[in-house]
């Protein structure tokens, strides 16, 4: 999807920081060894570790012609904003990068392509605009097939948006195959996909296309991996995203979910002051609940418990995630900080007890 | 959304029988009044009623001309086809009709607003193209507000696509009003929208919207209603529409849902041959099932069971309907052979028992 290796150019222009700029330090955090520069002028000079916690010596600079005297070729837009278009401040950069003949990776709800001005800039520089939240052309509907797979297929589930989700998939894959296993990681939004290079952004996706969109990407990743790992979004007790996460679900028809929770959050991120309030069920409440919906198509275990203890000073981190492990009888690690060597021998272990065929779980539903 | 009063002209060509016609059947069943004349060259000079045992007298004619001269002044896609898309044997009806003047509706996949031909033939005749599967401009995130909506909220769940929940959730609001209760249909897909005026198909929203736009439709319609019923789409059991199910279900935040399934559907329809099978499960396991996921927003329970039984002999029927209620101790009815007063009584009585405030169904778990 995303093409060419690249020397990537991450735009944060004004917001390069942990919480403002979440694609740019998930870029950094996974893919540091591609990127060219930050470009934020407010805080140019700095290094990207100093701005963020991560990226090492990745210097922060003011302009396309200091990013592309630090070998930039790429034009990664590193920033979500409020309401999903592009901040009319970097309209100009974007134009600029694409008269220079780079590439623009976009991850907003408006599609750059589609803009007249854009698109012309990029015909006349002969760059490429790639805007991952654009639909996979080909539309199928699911039918379950994800669940013969052949591949062990796990996905992280959460008590909410904005948990961990992504980044405790990244650490399971990279512990397996720091364990010899063939694993692969499935991206389903926009900043996996900017780490993997491929995904399809599903809550962009008109909603009967959703889990045939993550079935495609399950099958084609399990052709080469032991584990598949799939990147999960939201929570089925999110008001409104609890149907992007099912159709997530079904459609990657797991056998095994890991269950990602931020610590000390108590209320789901919906709504605004005056809105319904949404608390985080428990943690035993999230697996039954999970575990049941995974059911609906094909039965999954939670097999571990990924907390997020961003934040928290190590003693008190160390004693949230064996408080976890106590509550739900599971593995509980910070994968960040304490690493995924525990959920990934979960899964591992997986492998063996899995035999071929058709019918693979046990009690699944799904038979020829 | 469908704009003034029209004379319908439904398109049916070469396709209108029961089974192939189900957007035109559901039209011509719900708003026969206003349907001038069937389309379908194959089957000109017959009635409805002879062709798909609805419309009674309406009229099947073989061309545009004599649709015109039955008094029609609109065209509305009356089928929906594989894969979509426009036949190519009624691009020539549609581009004529909308030279006349005639505004199109449809329900197709691919919008016909967008084909260039068709949108010259539209401004050249000062016609509209309603596509009704346009997702709504508003993009709103579900937050949980319509728990709130201040009427009874009533959602129909279904073990599968087309076992009969547009068309319950439309008996049971002609029982509501002929019990002298103000009810409200909420469509949510495209022959729900044809026959209300009104809706979104919520299966070609972006996913992360669906929940969104059901809530905003469910609070316009409580308005000016006791009683909100709102169709249900897929099953929360099917592995490719489940999360247009969920999403749609938690965007309406029901109080109480109605579960509607057809007498001997023993298979979801799902996939091709080769693809594994989906059971439908049992009656009590669809009950449970669907409570579970609405009591992650809201508690709901199943307070009726619409029963479909089309195709059997009366006295099966009856039978049927007395098995299923006493299978789950539910009140059940085929809706169109035995009416919907018992649904509709189901939902009635919770106007009483309903306080009014911000957190009105007990264990609900939106608080202020």
């Amino acid at each position: 999807m995303l093409g060419r290796p690249r020397r990537l150019v991450l735009l944060a222009e004004g917001a390069f920081t942990p919480l403002d700029a979440k694609t740019a330090v998930g870029v950094l955090r996974y893919r540091a060894a591609d990127v060219a520069a930050v470009l934020d002028s407010t805080r140019a000079g700095r290094t990207a570790a100093a701005c963020v916690g991560v990226g090492g010596a990745v210097s922060v600079v003011a302009t396309l012609d200091a990013a592309a005297a630090a070998g930039g070729d790429s034009l990664l837009i590193g920033v979500a904003p409020q309401g999903g278009a592009l901040p009319p401040a970097w309209r100009a950069l974007v134009r600029d990068a694409l008269a220079r003949g780079w590439d623009v990776l976009s991850g907003l709800h408006v599609f750059l392509a589609d803009d007249p001005e854009l698109a012309a800039a990029a015909a006349a520089g002969g760059a490429r605009i790639v805007d991952v939240r654009r639909p996979p052309a080909e539309r199928t509907v699911g039918a379950g097939r994800a669940s013969r797979a052949g591949a062990v297929v796990a996905l992280t589930v959460g008590s909410d948006c904005n948990v961990g989700k992504m980044t405790a998939s990244l650490e399971i894959v990279a512990a397996l195959r720091a364990a010899g296993v063939r694993a692969a990681f499935v991206a389903t939004g926009q900043t996996g996909i900017f780490i993997a290079g491929s995904g399809a952004v599903v809550d962009a996706i008109p909603s009967d296309f959703v889990a045939g969109a993550v079935e495609n990407l399950v099958l084609e990743a399990a052709r080469d991996a032991e584990v598949v790992v799939v990147e999960g979004q939201g929570s089925i007790h999110h008001p409104g995203y609890s149907g992007v996460t099912l159709g997530l679900m079904h459609g990657a028809a797991p056998e095994a979910l890991i269950l990602c929770h931020r610590e000390g959050h108590e209320r789901i991120r919906a709504g605004a002051a005056g809105d319904p309030v949404w608390p985080v069920p428990p943690l035993a409440e999230l697996i039954r609940d999970n575990e049941a919906a995974a059911a609906w198509v094909r039965p999954a275990p939670v097999v571990g418990v990924a907390l997020n203890t961003y934040g928290l000073a190590e003693p008190a981190a160390r004693a949230a995630c064996e408080r976890a492990a106590r509550e739900t009888g599971r593995p509980a690690t910070d994968p960040v900080r304490f690493g995924a060597a525990a959920l990934a021998a979960a899964l591992k272990e997986r492998i063996q007890v899995v035999a071929p065929g058709p019918t693979r779980a046990p009690g699944a539903r799904g038979t020829a």
